[in-house]
């Protein structure tokens, strides 16, 4: 049993995880919100009053903080008695909080993985990288670490972990499908920091196909997709944080990531990574300024969060799986549907800030109440999916289910026998 | 008479402008260019050591000036004994470099109008918010100021004169129309500066109309043209800074101008224009950076005078004028092809630098020889366009003329009885 949160990050994610932890403080207890602009973090608690989201009354606070200042992050764990930290700052924070998560026995969250800023789209896997390296230092120090536990990754992960342990004797195919088919009225805006989207695509798109890394090119492999809600949508092969865990942990011979763009996107991409904009190098101009090129595209582009407002449709992201149950063919897709004016009715958040902010919230609640409370490092696809998709089927993220018997939400306890009370003593592996 | 020549500047036009003082320095005398970097500088004389274009033996020397700096700029004048300068740097120098003309006498040239990096496409006429304010110092100081003395401003300026006062009675429009045929090979490159370039499109278009200013957007009005070489070609209703004095000077009541761009370009300035990466006003990146995102563009684009060697294709730029003579309708083109092949193989750069650069030093040679040295501020439609055409006839630059009569080269001399003797003694005016 752990309580009180510490969120890092005022953006639009970090705007979604304090409204769904205000919505369960009950379990969760005191929340306080940390990032370098401390108006960013009050504007979220103002938020929080407007809409009333407290679940009962309790503490909530910002704080400024430097979160690359690993000593600041751990006086501020200690301070305020947190006991899980939910970091969804920069993903080029994550090594640093994990740092004092460790030191000071609090739980890690984040919901993507870190990245250097002078390097993209390295070798693969990327979680070799960075976050593995510090697995012996969380078992040792009993430090529950989730990595990756927004929608993708994260949920997409705990989807597949259910396809291979429940529906499946043998899976053939993993591809995860991400759609947004909503539209904010703007001339272009990316759905999360640009800085981060775009380095997404700029380089390298890895694909595990056949048991091995295979190299492509960004917008080399389209494909049309027939989904529910959301309809026809055209996909591109894309590199993903997912594929670099699930890999390793699942033995699945091919697992692929595909995004859903339309042709302005693309364009807009296609000039902009022609001209040199999106290089994450510094370029210096005639005037001698060291300017990286990329910043200035996110300086010029919409702040995500302020597309909520006007936010029209749905998105549609979830895992198409193959393989053979009884030596029969097979195929499932696991999926949610998440409504763009809904979420803003909710929280005043888009649904791609509110599909990557609930899932966190959900992993929290189960480390608080012990369920995921593993003491060591895992990602998603190693925990028990059954209590994460049970728990969001009632946060406003339900997954449904498409295969042979038809289209429904997919409720643990009836399709697999997993009931509540099993939730609360569930192991974690 | 007035020798030796002071140029500013050392990009693509300026490499053109020394080479072709190199090959008349037995006229133009001592040829010295300075800008903030020696080493663009000497790049320029080694070019025209490796050429062999000096016309005789003469000094060629590089300076360093910051010609924002009246004082060093005077002070490099009367050191050099410079008695014409040849302003081809930024159009953010002209009100610099002019103030340095009029106290030291030195006659003053330059092929673009006077622009503050922190304005766009300002009201019209554009002359009158900068260069003309200096008219009467000029005349006080008896100082000869040739505004926008390239091809357009410049020859076009000429041809717009030439037709006035030759080929018509009364003149109902004058279209200038720029068509860039060639192709560099790159992903996308403007043919000078970036900066500059993209400044002349991101605002209002300022059209002369019914003797009235006339604003249109960017992009508005297209119009295919049959031109000679180069074929049928695209262009679109621009704004640009020969209208802002023709309009004032010529009694014409329709004069526009027409620059022809493929669907690539306008995808291109299109995407970065609505992202708000031309503007010339800072951003604050997320890190606190001041940045002029059109800055970063231009840093990132190549460097037009790196096109050259690869350069194929041609230019065709000229005025189509239409009017009556003797009560009969009649319309007549005065162009110029131009290779860019040829114009890297003679002086190393291609063909945009090189009709820009050409007729500013035929300018300087009128000046020399007392053609045009007429000790006051003029624009180029002011001054007498038949020796300017007869000497460009002859320096790579040969002025067409098509008509109801045939296409042929336009020879002043056959044309309208004008000889060399005559342009030596031809008064400016």
């Amino acid at each position: 049993m752990k309580r009180n949160v510490l969120i890092i990050g005022a953006g639009g994610v970090a705007h979604v995880v304090a409204h769904k932890c205000a919505q369960n403080n009950a379990l969760l207890g005191n929340i306080h919100i940390a990032s370098r602009t401390l108006a960013k973090c009050q504007a979220i608690i103002d938020s929080i009053e407007d809409k009333g989201s407290m679940q009962q009354p309790g503490q909530l606070k910002a704080h400024a903080l430097d979160a690359m200042d690993v000593e600041a992050t751990k006086f501020l764990i200690r301070a305020t008695r947190s006991q899980i930290v939910i970091n969804v700052g920069s993903p080029f924070l994550n090594m640093s909080v994990l740092a004092a998560c460790i030191d000071t026995g609090a739980a890690y969250l984040d919901t993507a993985i870190h990245e250097d800023p002078a390097k993209v789209c390295e070798t693969p896997p990327w979680y070799a990288n960075y976050e593995w390296k510090r697995r012996e230092a969380c078992k040792d120090a009993r430090v529950t670490a989730v990595l990756g536990v927004g929608f993708d990754p994260g949920v997409v992960n705990a989807y597949a972990r259910y396809a291979v342990d429940h529906c499946f004797d043998q899976v053939e195919s993993i591809d995860i499908i991400d759609i947004n088919a909503g539209s904010h009225g703007r001339y272009f805006a990316t759905n999360f920091d640009p800085e981060i989207n775009f380095r997404e695509f700029t380089s390298t798109v890895w694909s595990w196909e056949d048991n091995a890394w295979k190299a492509n090119a960004m917008f080399e492999h389209r494909k049309e997709w027939d989904l529910p809600v959301v309809g026809k949508s055209a996909a591109y092969l894309t590199g993903h944080d997912e594929l670099h865990s699930m890999s390793q942990t699942l033995g699945v011979p091919n697992i692929r990531f595909w995004m859903g763009f339309g042709e302005h996107y693309i364009n807009v991409f296609n000039v902009l990574k022609n001209l040199g904009l999106l290089s994450e190098k510094p370029v210096r101009t005639a005037r001698g300024q060291e300017v990286v090129p990329l910043e200035v595209v996110k300086a010029v582009l919409p702040d995500p969060a302020s597309l909520a407002p006007n936010y029209t449709g749905k998105t549609c992201i979830g895992d198409l799986i193959k393989g053979t149950r009884n030596g029969q063919a097979r195929e499932v897709l696991l999926y949610n549907v998440c409504d763009h004016e809904a979420c803003y009715r909710e929280v005043g958040s888009q649904a791609i800030s509110y599909t990557a902010g609930v899932p966190a919230v959900a992993a929290a609640m189960l480390i608080a109440d012990g369920t995921w409370d593993i003491g060591e490092m895992a990602n998603v696809e190693e925990l028990d999916p059954l209590p994460f998709i049970q728990l969001m089927n009632g946060m406003g993220l339900p997954t449904r289910i498409r295969d042979a018997a038809g289209d429904r939400l997919l409720d643990p306890e009836r399709e697999v026998g997993f009931s509540r009370e099993q939730r609360k003593t569930a192991s974690a592996r």
